[in-house]
C-alpha cells in the first residue's frame, strides 16, 4: 500500500490557506492534535497536522475545497467516543472538529422529526426535547456522543431491538462532498423512493464518503409507562435462550442486555449494589401501563421456564433508574476492576438463534488463551461486546488478543452474522470486512473512488488505499 | 443525450451467444417482447430485443456478462406489475425475466427472517408462511408483485406507516453487478456496522447498478388481534388533520388509507357496497386484544373530535376483509367505473403536517384543470395519489396531464416531500428527481458510473445517460 501522506509543505500550505479564511479556529499545538486522535484497539493514536472547529456547513465545505486542492485528508470529529480508530489521522492531515455546530435548528412535534447540527450531542438533544413529550431513543452509552459522529458510524445501543438503529432513524442528512459541493441526501416525507438511498449510503460511512453537517432524525412519543427488570440465570446460554425466545415472541422489548458474572462483580463495586454475581439479563418494557404490565409478566413466565434462578422487577423509577445507570457505567466499572489495564471492546453480533452458540464459543475460547474478558451485550439484536483487560505495551499480549479478535471475526461471520454490530469498522476491521463480504467490498472500493478519487476523505478507514 | 442503442449486430450477437448457454430459456417472439414492456405513464410501451428466463443467479450472471461483451442493456422483470416504466427497453436489449426464480429458500422462525428468489410473488410467500405465525407485511396492494421487483423498487403500501417499507425490511440481498460479479449485501445479522450499506443502495436502485436474485427479508408475528374501522368526513381536510393528530400520538395504526368521494362511488358499484360517498378513512389496528381495543377506542374519540361525521368498526372478520378487498380493488374499482379512460397514477409523498395542504392544493388543481382524478392515500406516511383518468392518444390531454403531474411533483418538493412515495422515478420523474435532489443526482450518476461504466443495466431509468 502506498502511504498518501501528503507531503509537509502541501500540509502547511493547506493550514495556512485555511487560516487565511478561519483564522482563530485553525488550531495547530501538538496538545490538541494529541487530543484529536485515538483508539480503542491495539493502534495507536495518530495525530493529525491541525484541528479546524467548524462553524457552518460553509466552513467546512471551504476546508475540504482546500485540501482537495492540496490532496490533504480530512478527519471529521465530533465528541471522539469511537472506538476503532475513527478519529485516528494515519495520514496526517486536518481534524475536522464539528463539536461547535451545536445548533437544534428545527423541532417539529406534528411530524415527530427534528434536524440539528452534526455536532449536537446526543444528551442536549433530550434535553432540548424534554417538554415536547418526544424523545431520540438511539443510545450508544455516553450522553456525549454527537448525533453526526452517530449516524457516520451507524450507532445504535441498548435500545436498537425497539427502535432501531441510526440507519432507521435518520430521515435525511445534509453532507460536504469530497469536490466541496454540498447535498441534501433526502427530503423530510417519512418514505421516498426517489433513486438511490443517499442517505443509508452515508449513514455507517465514516466520513470517508461526504462529511455529515446537519441531520434529520425521527423521534419518538416518550412512553407512558417504563418497567424495568432483572432476570439471573445460571448459565449464560439460558440467558441467551431466554433472550431467543423473547426475540421469537415479538415481545416488543425496548432493552434487553446480558451482563456476565465479571460485569456483575464489576458493577456491584462501582455502583455499591448487591446483585447476584451471575448471567443476569436487564431488560425494559416501553409502552402503555396495561402493554407493559402484559409484557413483563410473559417474560417473567418465559424466563422461568428456561431455568431463570429469579426475576425482579424495579420497584420504583428510582430504582430503575439505577439499574440501568450501573449498566451503563458498565465500562468504568470493569475499567475500575483492573486498574492498570486499558479495555479493548470487540462488537460481534449474529443472528439470534445462533447468539447462545457464538457466546459460549467465545467464553471458551476466553478461558482457553487465559484473558481477561469480561461480556455484555445488547442480545435481542445478537449483538455482544467481549471486554478484553490487556497490557497492549507488552507485544506478547498484544499478538494473542489480535489473534482473539480476528477468531471471534470469524466466528460470527461463520455464523452468518458480523464483525461490527454497532462500532464500525475504523482502521482496526478491514480484513475481517473483507472475510465478511468478499466481493461486495470491490463495489464499496469503486463507490469510494468515484466520490472521493483523491483520497482525501478520512483515508485508511473501511476501505485498503489503492 | 446520445442514443446508446446497441447496433442490432451487437444485439443479435448477444441473443445467440446466451442462446448458446441458456437455449429454450430464451424467446425473441414480438407478443412475448411486448408482454415485457409497458407503463401506466405517458411513455408508449418500449419492447426489448428478447426476453430471456432465467433459473438461477448462475444465469443471470451468465446473462450480464455477456450483455456486458456486447454493450447490451439489461432490463430486469419480475411480474411486471410497476408502473413507472421500470420494465421498458428504451434502447432495446435483453428483458431478464426472474419470474421462475421462485423458490423460497429458508425461513428461520427463531430469527424472524427468510430467504426467498427474486421471483417468488408476496401473495406465495405469505401463503408459505401461514402455518409459522409469522407473515411478510409489506403490501403494495398485488399480490403478485415479487419480492424483488419491490426490493428494487423500494415498494410499500398500505402498512408501511407500521412495518415500514421494502428498505425496512429487506435484510440483505444477493446481486449480479454490471461486471457480472456476484455479491452479498450483508450478513443476516439484525444490525452491522459493517461498512457501506449495499443493501439501501441496491433496495430501490430500479435494476440500474446491479440485479437482485435472491432477498432475505425480516418477518413479523401475525398479530393476536386485528380490528377495522372505518371513518367518514365531512371535508378531505378534516381526514387529514385526524391522519396527523393520530400520527403525532404515536397510536401505532397497521393502516391508515384515504379514499376520496369519487373512489368511494366507484367501490361501491364495483363491490356492492353502500359506504357513504364522503372522504373515508379505511383504519387497521394489530396487536394484543387490549391494545387494539385501547387504540380504536382513542382513535374513535379523536376523529369525532376533528369532526368526522361517523366512525364504524367491521362487525366480524369478514366485513374486515371484505372492506380491505374494496379498498385493494379501488384501482379497478376506479377503471371500471371510467370505461375506456386508462389510469395514471401520481405518487407524491410529503410530511404528514403538510398532507392537508398539498391534498387540498391538488384537488384544486385537479378542479381548475377539469381532469377526473380521484384520490386514494397511505396517508399515514403523508403518500397520496390521484388517479388521473385519461386518454393518453389525445395529445392536448396528454400535455395537460403532464403539466398537472410536474405540477403536483412540484408542490411536494416545495413542501419537503418526495414526487415519488414507493413507484420509483422510473423513466417519467428523472426531471422531477432533478427538482428534488439537484447536487444528490451527481452523486448518484457518479455511483452509477463507476459501477456500471457502460450504462448496460437498466438503463434510461432514475439517472439520464450522460
Amino acid at each position: 500500500m502506498p502511504d498518501p501522506r501528503p507531503d509537509h509543505n502541501a500540509c502547511r500550505a493547506a493550514i495556512a490557506d485555511i487560516k487565511e479564511s478561519l483564522g482563530a479556529q485553525v488550531e495547530t499545538g501538538d496538545e490538541i492534535c494529541r487530543q484529536h486522535a485515538h483508539t480503542l484497539t491495539w493502534i495507536d493514536g495518530q495525530p493529525p497536522d491541525a484541528v479546524v472547529f467548524a462553524r457552518s456547513t460553509e466552513d467546512v465545505a471551504g476546508v475540504v475545497a482546500i485540501a482537495g486542492r492540496y490532496r490533504v485528508p480530512i478527519i471529521p470529529f465530533g465528541a471522539g467516543t469511537s472506538l476503532e480508530g475513527h478519529v485516528n489521522a494515519p495520514y496526517g492531515g486536518i481534524s475536522l472538529d464539528l463539536s461547535r455546530m451545536d445548533r437544534i435548528l428545527r423541532v417539529d412535534t406534528g411530524d415527530l422529526d427534528c434536524t440539528v447540527e452534526a455536532g449536537v450531542p446526543r444528551g442536549k438533544l433530550n434535553v432540548y426535547l424534554r417538554d415536547t413529550g418526544l424523545f431520540f431513543p438511539v443510545d450508544p452509552g455516553t450522553e456525549e456522543a454527537t448525533i453526526g459522529g452517530m449516524a457516520a458510524t451507524r450507532a445504535s445501543g441498548t435500545t436498537a431491538v425497539r427502535y432501531g438503529t441510526m440507519r432507521d432513524n435518520v430521515i435525511a442528512v445534509k453532507a460536504v462532498m469530497a469536490d466541496g459541493s454540498v447535498i441534501d441526501s433526502a427530503s423530510r416525507a417519512r418514505k421516498s423512493s426517489a433513486g438511490y438511498d443517499l442517505t443509508r449510503l452515508l449513514v455507517g460511512s465514516e466520513g470517508t464518503l461526504g462529511i455529515i453537517t446537519e441531520v434529520t432524525l425521527r423521534l419518538h412519543g416518550v412512553p407512558e409507562k417504563v418497567i424495568a427488570a432483572i432476570a439471573a440465570f445460571p448459565t449464560l446460554e439460558a440467558a441467551c435462550n431466554t433472550t431467543m425466545a423473547a426475540m421469537a415472541l415479538g415481545l416488543g422489548l425496548a432493552r434487553i442486555e446480558l451482563l456476565d458474572p465479571l460485569v456483575l462483580r464489576a458493577v456491584n463495586v462501582h455502583a455499591g449494589l448487591s446483585l447476584e454475581e451471575v448471567p443476569t439479563l436487564f431488560i425494559e418494557f416501553h409502552g402503555s401501563a396495561a402493554a407493559v404490565g402484559e409484557q413483563s409478566k410473559t417474560f417473567e413466565e418465559l424466563a422461568l421456564s428456561e431455568g431463570a434462578i429469579r426475576v425482579s422487577s424495579a420497584a420504583d423509577e428510582t430504582e430503575r433508574r439505577s439499574l440501568w445507570k450501573a449498566r451503563h457505567d458498565a465500562l468504568w466499572a470493569v475499567r475500575e476492576a483492573w486498574p492498570g489495564l486499558r479495555p479493548l471492546v470487540t462488537d460481534v453480533c449474529v443472528p439470534v438463534s445462533r447468539l447462545a452458540e457464538c457466546v459460549a464459543a467465545t467464553e471458551a475460547d476466553i478461558a482457553a488463551c487465559g484473558l481477561i474478558a469480561p461480556i455484555v451485550g445488547h442480545v435481542g439484536d445478537g449483538n455482544f461486546h467481549a471486554i478484553v483487560m490487556h497490557r497492549l505495551d507488552d507485544s506478547a499480549e498484544r499478538g494473542k488478543i489480535e489473534a482473539f479478535s480476528a477468531r471471534l471475526a470469524q466466528r460470527a461471520i461463520a455464523m452468518d452474522g458480523t464483525c461490527t454490530g454497532e462500532h464500525g469498522i475504523g482502521q482496526g476491521k478491514m480484513k475481517y470486512l473483507q472475510a465478511e463480504l468478499g466481493a461486495g467490498v470491490d463495489v464499496m472500493a469503486r463507490i469510494k473512488q468515484a466520490l472521493d478519487p483523491h483520497a482525501i476523505m478520512n483515508p485508511g478507514k473501511i476501505i485498503y488505499l489503492p
